[in-house]
């Protein structure tokens, strides 16, 4: 097992320096990689097959409530971007500017998209004429750019992949209701599927999207107790449709502006996935995102028979999980390291002695526990024990997150919670923005949500002792 | 059946201005609109879930052959575009320019992405140090954009979504082998899948990709006889590896550079699906690409019994083929229109007197053919009608293609067919720049491609008469 320690050597202790370790992460589980254009990152074959699994199940999820695929264009013309006011102010600042096509100078300067709602807008204006138009369920999935000063691959990139729905509405309670359900489907997503717990709820004025009239969020807590924005739902009202002149008749013969909606997830999730399941020995990943699931690992390979037993196993089990073999030069130390930099949640193991008696051996990733399992049995024992790998990754994330969350009732309390506890603090608010951006320079802490289905713990703003408008949980953030 | 004539009468006859024709479709079909982005085009949910089927049929091919996605940044600082002299001198004057991000000029421009052999290579340079890491196989699906001057839906526009695959290997011989098998890939894809028959060659010296030592091409022949260029895959040599600084420790322990391809294929391709098989009702779609392969319309769907049964029916035939059903109050008459305007391969006609009998009404899209089918039959008999569709657009398509090429041993011969038949013209040539050039201005033509596996037809140029080196296929194009 020496070189399987050495591979181990070369991460960082999470618990050391959790941003090293996450870089380290991303580079030797071959996720990503750094590239010549300031601020963006290359998404390796690895990393890829994760957002491809991830838009697989998002896009049938979609599908399932109605919505359709669509494209539009990257650019962006500057008087488009400039019709709604908040809109612009919020987004002009970080955008990168195409100039000259060609050897011409351009008339207008047109904007990489940060985000599509402009655009979409200009369109259903001229395909939304009459309520039976309505609604009209749209998502694009697309690359956007933010000219970010600081970034971190997956975290904050200046290029990004994501998807994003923009939706159009005859009245602001079905608007309303597609925002909700779009930040379910992300929950939902992200439980079932990410093993990754979320708090939904509202976001405050402050954080909330540019140009929105609500803004709705899920929040999940990484590792080290700072929380990710994971995907959010937007609700505008008819402010950008009466900016863009977006109208229709409605049943009643009246012209009427549609309610909008938008929503999106970004390959930001991979950061999650990284940071709330990771440990120091590489990524861990939930049986049900993993490319691979099972890596077929041959024990002295060269010896007669034991290659072609693996192969076997490998086309047998092939059958009811996403597996592989490595069947390279390497040790077997060596590619058990591998395997569990990659996250693999399964790794089988067999060689002379297992085929003599008719077994192999099965190591779990997230636990380390080894099974001794009789080859007849693979088929029902492989999906009982990923089953249980999600299952438990997600139990343990639970547990890590509702661990964490602490109440405060005074400014005090919120500053030593800050100082000493990774997590989330709850903490009753009086809706100003001043007592907002005072946690903030007092405690470092940003408001993440207003969290739905929530009792208030107290009846004054932990900050100025107002009377409390809102329980906000607050938190250091990526 | 007035309403349908209506919106027939809509069309241009494609036999009367087919350029017009193939815009009404775009528009009429709801494939396609237009922006407000000079050049970008929108692709709508009908044009996009065709893109869709696109994507999953050749992304199964790529997978099955071995190659991973990635995905690259979208833009490219001047300086590696300018690493490889061809490179730039085909791209530069039609590249959009980002010279600001967010307030600041950028130090260094940066283009959006025409094509990406220049960042991959960036990339492989710090990926590819020995033999063990070849060959490498990757592909990405994004949107490129080239500053064309004039643009058509799907066919030539400023933004278009692609795939682009660029490969390293350790022998010229195992890239030349890959360019040729993606080349095959994508040739058997049109006529399996698009029912789109092909003609397969090498490019000329003139005609090839910028920086390529050999481009092969899969050319197909529209309804005007016009050629479309549709989908390209070159062999690079080592001269972008050398560029690039790629270098490899080869198995005898000397370091070399890597060998390269690339292939692409487009949203171009839906142009050619249009102009191939649509006709003056409109779209007419291949069952396998078909976002829709069967339309439930229920007859006198007010009368008791009809919407049930017809839903009844969308859930059985679910089951075995892409079904949907029509219940908007538009007349059956409209609905039969618009059936045909999207080119959906049948539809399904439901009635009070067909559910008293126990069957119901088949109608092909093709060939308008209609069919009395037991309810009980419909397992059998709508795989088999789809089955039958798919192939006749194929070999319709494959004899509207081998009956419109013709020979040429003279000059006048050649410009008396591209004056007065339609289709591709196969003539000898001695290998000029010069003869080429004449061909185009005297007889409006240029080379498509040199096919594979052809007899030569004569001894002599067509175009001076000198010693021919290679037989052409001639064609307009678009």
């Amino acid at each position: 097992m020496a070189d399987n320690k050495k591979m181990v050597e070369e991460i960082t202790s999470r618990d050391v320096d959790f941003a090293q370790w996450y870089t380290d992460i991303v580079k030797k589980a071959e996720l990503a990689d750094y590239s010549s254009v300031r601020g963006c990152m290359i998404i390796r074959p690895y990393g890829y097959a994760l957002w491809e699994n991830i838009k697989a199940e998002l896009d049938r999820r979609f599908k399932a409530t109605g919505h359709e695929n669509v494209y539009m264009p990257m650019l962006i013309p500057e008087s488009l971007l400039q019709k709604e006011k908040d809109h612009v102010e919020g987004f002009a600042p970080e955008v990168a500017w195409v100039t000259h096509g060609g050897t011409e100078k351009l008339a207008e300067r047109l904007c990489v998209r940060p985000t599509s709602e402009t655009i979409f807008c200009d369109h259903y204006k001229d395909i939304i004429h009459s309520y039976r138009d309505l609604p009209k369920l749209y998502n694009q999935w697309c690359s956007v750019m933010r000219w970010e000063k600081t970034t971190r691959p997956f975290l904050r990139t200046a290029e990004f992949l994501w998807q994003e729905g923009h939706t159009m509405h005859a009245t602001a309670e079905e608007a309303l209701d597609e925002t909700i359900q779009m930040l379910n489907i992300y929950a939902s997503f992200s439980e079932e599927f990410l093993a990754i717990p979320v708090i939904k709820g509202r976001k405050t004025d402050k954080e909330k999207f540019a140009g929105a009239e609500v803004t709705y969020t899920m929040e999940a807590m990484m590792h080290d107790g700072k929380a990710l924005q994971s995907g959010t739902s937007h609700y505008f009202g008819n402010g950008f449709a009466k900016a863009f002149g977006v109208e229709f008749t409605d049943k009643d013969n009246t012209l009427k502006n549609p309610y909008e909606t938008s929503w999106g997830l970004s390959t930001r999730i991979i950061g999650a996935i990284i940071m709330v399941h990771g440990d120091d020995n590489g990524l861990v990943l939930p049986p049900m995102i993993a490319p691979t699931q099972v890596m077929v690992i041959p024990i002295q390979q060269h010896k007669e028979g034991v290659e072609d037993k693996a192969r076997e196993i490998l086309g047998n089990i092939s059958a009811f999980c996403r597996a592989k073999i490595d069947l390279s030069d390497k040790t077997p130390g060596w590619k058990f390291s591998e395997c569990e930099m990659k996250g693999i949640p399964l790794r089988l193991e067999i060689g002379p002695k297992d085929i003599a008696e008719n077994k192999c051996v099965l190591v779990r990733r997230d636990t380390r526990e080894k099974y001794f399992v009789p080859l007849s049995e693979l088929e029902k024992k492989i999906p009982e024990i990923l089953a249980d790998i999600q299952r438990s990754l997600y139990e343990n994330a639970k547990e890590s997150l509702y661990s964490r969350i602490y109440d405060a009732q005074t400014m005090d309390e919120v500053k030593d919670l800050a100082a000493d506890k990774p997590g989330f603090i709850r903490a009753m608010w009086c809706g100003d923005l001043e007592c907002e951006m005072k946690m903030k320079e007092e405690a470092g802490l940003t408001s993440r949500c207003m969290p739905f289905d929530t009792e208030p713990i107290g009846d004054t703003c932990v900050c100025c002792g107002k009377k409390a408008k809102e329980l906000v949980i607050w938190g250091k953030a990526y």
